[in-house]
């Protein structure tokens, strides 16, 4: 901190900006502020700061650039890098957003509605819903997470093969830049070519280059069906050749297609009351697939037949389609269960990767191998949205191992892992990011010549070193 | 240019790196590379550079800045906004990409091809075909404009609203930095949240940050039906209201949806041989709309089906389906015509704006409007991609004026049109660019804010401003 004022001095100046109730000091209070949801990161802070307004987020970036006082923003604090979460220094205020979470406007003629950065993720999808309208970014944490957050973490989750990542989903944004300035940005149009695109560089940044307030989303039509079928198959080969299929006969009707490995399946029958295996017999993989159409009718008869015809070329083994809401539910508990039950299998080491899509196969055999040589006995957990290429490589304990001495190998399985993944000329973060966790890696593995300008642009953006440091870069 | 090196001596480095005949000082030659194609704009240049290879861009890149001699990166040269062309003084030289035309590979398991710059779009369309996928970015000029140039400045077309601009159907990009270095990032992941978005930073930025040399760009399946019709209609509102239910029957299937207004029908069946009106009556405007569907067959009956439903709300007036591809050509050449047909009608002011959907009809209203009041007899001919918010609001001389009386009001036209545009928060370019063109006019009206970063960015990554100066910033 700059010595012109001294911290009380500084936390009155905060206090007379939001109010002294909105700025609550290091204490159980805020507890749960200060660690990220795996306990990865637990930091200290001055203070967690509330404004409720971007008028107020602007004063406190501008208070915090004149102390010098570094600034973390924070939504809903579901982030799984530690993004979201201070350093130890106690030196740090936390920025939440979670005041901000008005409904600015929805726009049915124009597709669009903007809103609050500590909107949550439901209350997005249900303000959609109300008019009408889908939106369809949708993940595990969607009912606290931040639209703030997901938007500046990229956020990916189960629809991105037909509606993209939380990118694609925003026209416009207003930031908070680090000198207090407001980016007034909040445009709804679908085509705005006039200068460089600051949407997308502030979309991903996790708070190092400004501070979402508030974002114009797309709205897109509610599908009148939806159709899900859980597949079972011999291989992660066979899953890629029936996504081809899938796409060639539903195009873009394909909402969602999901890898799920069988001793994933098995993790969440043992764990997880009430669920059943959907398939007679057992079956090496799965994939969980969701299509979606305009049109009311016919859409379980495109599935069936697309099933058919994937028969028929011996693509799979077997398969069951959702006859009812709550099979569908059903067939989404199993795949939405698989990361909290590997906790209940001991330690996790886990890696959040994409390949090029033609090369998970091959990812998958090597890398797996090599875990297995590594660590025997080790069981791989490799799953998700093999549409996007992006599988969540976790590798589970050996069965009675030493949890602490399988988690003291992580550094060394990531290393191995994420090895493989950039001779796949893949990502080490498909989607959670880089945060505090991946920081190291980030400099280490990214192109330098990129790595470089990332780090000018920061330095250009924010020369004091306020926004958000030790994240990202 | 720098003092150590003549201009002989510069020339001759740069003779050295991509042999001397590819050197091209100015002269009648190159003629046709130093003015753009409506000839707003006509430069000069010290020399026209081919170089070959991503190396050799590298090189002479490195070789301008060791002179701090500027360079203007070229691809098709068919910008509608001067961006690809140099300044008056002679002293900069052209870099065209037009001899890296490889395409590098085509990853049919990945859905992806990676294409050098000065591939064609034509091109690029075919090599997607000969993979039996659809590459759908589609354009007027895609016979003779690059890949790098419809990166470079995010081009946009007739088929946005289902597939995006050239910015969605990018990967990853190779870049060439204004000190020389190459950015590798070629990137085929739909999934990456390593680091900021420098590909959508790049992408857009017309050459004044980097040189896009190769790019990764999505595949999609190709459509196994498609289907066009041409529907008469009341008014823009209707058309809206029209473009809503289409998409709530056909949902992404629905690729294009453009405006024409009678007048353009006009104009084109005047000056084009062997056109016909689709139609029996005359109606005040139309939409040509386009579906597309992986389903073989079904798709003309939903088209009908939902044309059906649009009479029976009173929505249109009429409509023609076209039966055969030789009808669909033919409903597509009146609306492709439309720019062209504008110069046989004598002069004309252009406008390439976009507006929030849902205000499309009233800013159409205002603005014609406007303009009559401003210069009675100006006959506003707008039409474009009502699906995108853009329309191109175009004006026509009065019939029987004098042609350059009318072009001299061109800038106060522009202002008048692009008052209204701002008030209903629309985008002044909405899929041509800045260039030249409206450099002064995006220092005056784009959010300080947002200018101010673009210009901490372009001071960061290009400190000697040689990369394409005088060009949006």
């Amino acid at each position: 901190m700059n010595e012109k004022l001294s911290r009380a001095e500084f936390l009155q100046t905060l206090a007379g900006i939001v109010s002294p109730a909105h700025v609550l000091p290091d204490s159980d209070a805020i507890a749960g502020n200060l660690k990220e949801p795996r306990g990865l990161y637990n930091g200290r802070a001055l203070a967690l700061v509330r404004p409720g307004s971007t008028a107020d987020v602007a004063k406190v970036v501008a208070a915090c650039a004149a102390s010098r006082v570094a600034l973390v923003p924070q939504g809903g604090n579901t982030g799984l890098v530690g993004g979201q979460t201070p350093d130890a220094s106690g030196e740090e205020i936390i920025l939440s957003l979670q005041r901000m979470r008005r409904i600015r406007e929805i726009d049915p003629l124009t597709d669009t509605m903007t809103l609050e950065a500590g909107v949550t993720l439901a209350e997005a999808q249900a303000a959609a819903e109300g008019a009408d309208r889908l939106f369809p970014l949708s993940l595990a944490s969607e009912g606290a997470c931040t639209i703030g957050g997901n938007l500046s973490t990229n956020a990916g989750g189960v629809a991105v093969i037909a509606y993209g990542n939380a990118r694609e989903m925003a026209t416009g944004l207003e930031v908070v830049l680090a000198d207090g300035r407001i980016v007034n940005a909040l445009s709804k149009l679908r085509k705005d070519n006039t200068g460089y695109d600051l949407k997308d560089l502030f979309i991903g940044a996790e708070g190092t280059l400004g501070i979402i307030t508030a974002a114009a989303l797309k709205l897109f039509a509610r599908p009148r069906s939806r159709v899900a079928a859980f597949v079972g198959l011999a291989s992660p080969s066979r899953a890629l050749e029936l996504l081809r299929l899938a796409r060639d006969a539903m195009g873009q009707g394909v909402v969602s297609f999901e890898l799920i490995p069988r001793i994933a399946l098995d993790f969440v029958l043992r764990h997880v009351n009430a669920t059943r295996d959907p398939l007679a017999e057992r079956q090496d993989w799965y994939v969980l697939i969701e299509a979606a159409s305009q049109v009311a009718t016919g859409l379980e008869d495109a599935m069936t037949a697309f099933l058919a015809e994937a028969h028929e070329r011996d693509l799979i083994e077997d398969a069951a389609i959702a006859a009812t809401l709550e099979q569908r539910a059903d067939f989404w508990r199993l795949r939405e269960s698989i990361s909290d039950v590997q906790k209940q299998e001991g330690g996790s080491i886990k890696h959040d990767v994409s390949v090029p899509l033609g090369a998970v196969p091959e990812f998958l055999a090597e890398a797996t191998a090599a875990v297995e040589r590594f660590l025997p006995g080790a069981r791989v957990v490799a799953f998700g949205h093999l549409g996007d290429g992006n599988i969540h490589f976790n590798v589970s304990q050996p069965i009675g191992a030493d949890k602490a001495a399988f988690l003291a190998r992580w550094e060394a399985m990531n290393e191995l892992v994420h090895d493989i993944v950039a001779r796949y000329a893949g990502s080490f973060s498909a989607e959670h990011g880089i945060g505090q966790l991946k920081r190291d890696l980030l400099a280490r593995a990214k192109d330098p010549a990129a790595l470089d300008v990332m780090r000018k642009i920061k330095a250009a953006l924010d020369p004091l070193g306020i926004m958000n440091p030790g994240k990202v870069l």
